[in-house]
């Protein structure tokens, strides 16, 4: 357990173990926003993966054959939704680092688009996963995109100490196993400036 | 011009010649969420189509190529966003019928879906447009959701008597050419029954 656990946002259950279920992190999301689904509590699905469609068959008697697309770049984070009346949107990454989490795998528009939707009060963040150290936070996307903005940070990596500092760390739970809606709670119900950019 | 065109609503601009440009309807609505991004009034992107991907190949040095994939049916609407710190969501139809909008396009868990975000507080609507009529609608989820749940309605449709009183007639425009935040201001601004289910 760290020592850096907030207690408040801890679900009870005993953290499972992550790495050895074949599970990526994000088939944890999923899990997760389909409970909360399943209990009413929120409404977040993953927006399906963008791809260039080129070429279709349609055989007789069976479905459309998609036979040639290619992988087009995301212009969105990857989950929004609606919770208690709240718009929320938010990306998922992963990383084996230890010491810091690495900004390479946003895009410039993902960024743009994270900065549209605070301007528009929504919910942002980031769930990150740092599958070696098995650790879990939630961190406001104003953060990120003052990392990805500062001309001082060369290595557009935000180091875990201040991921620690800013961002909240989620125990792992077994339904939701990613219990994100509690930090959110946090931040409506007692002002948190996560409305700030 | 239609005797129902509700002129609250309506832009000042004359209506292009919607069916002349080689546009699609849909093509109208990305222009408008476009147009309103850019403006930084709303942010609404329409989701990728889902697709199955079954097989890629990884050709050396060039883009990876989907062989064979297919085509997912959608588990939610096409549109959803946020608009003033409100989420928005909604399905865009089009129909050739001039007396009503048929419901066959609509899914068992698109209506679903549409009855989760209205029991979160989310803004939700469809924009029909009756294509041979050339006449365009902003027409409240609830009244869909009431007419698809209706036992006596077995045509399952909606006569376009009853859009023209539930609905809001939108007047085409330059940009955006469908001006539908005007009428979620009127909700927002008004505090009309869109909430309610």
């Amino acid at each position: 357990m760290s020592k850096h656990l907030k207690k408040e946002f801890v679900t009870k259950t005993k953290q499972p173990s992550f790495s050895n279920r074949g599970m990526s992190f994000e088939d944890y999301i999923n899990q997760s926003n389909e409970y909360y689904l399943s209990k009413e509590m929120a409404i977040v699905h993953k927006k399906p993966t963008p791809v260039q469609i080129v070429h279709v068959n349609y055989p007789k008697r069976s479905a459309a054959v998609i036979t040639e697309a290619y992988f087009r770049e995301a212009s969105t984070t990857d989950y929004n939704g609606l919770y208690k009346g709240h718009y929320i949107d938010f990306e998922a990454k992963e990383t084996k680092n230890k010491t810091s989490f690495p900004l390479h795998n946003f895009h410039d528009h993902q960024i743009k688009h994270m900065k549209q939707c605070l301007n528009q009060q929504g919910v942002v963040f980031v769930l990150i996963w740092f599958s070696t150290l098995q650790r879990c936070f939630f961190l406001p996307a104003k953060h990120v995109i003052e990392y990805w903005e500062s001309k001082e940070n060369k290595r557009k990596s935000i180091p875990l100490k201040v991921i620690e500092k800013v961002g909240y760390e989620l125990e792992l739970g077994i339904a939701p196993i990613i219990p994100y809606l509690t930090v959110i709670d946090h931040y409506i119900l007692k002002g948190d400036s996560v409305y700030e950019k």
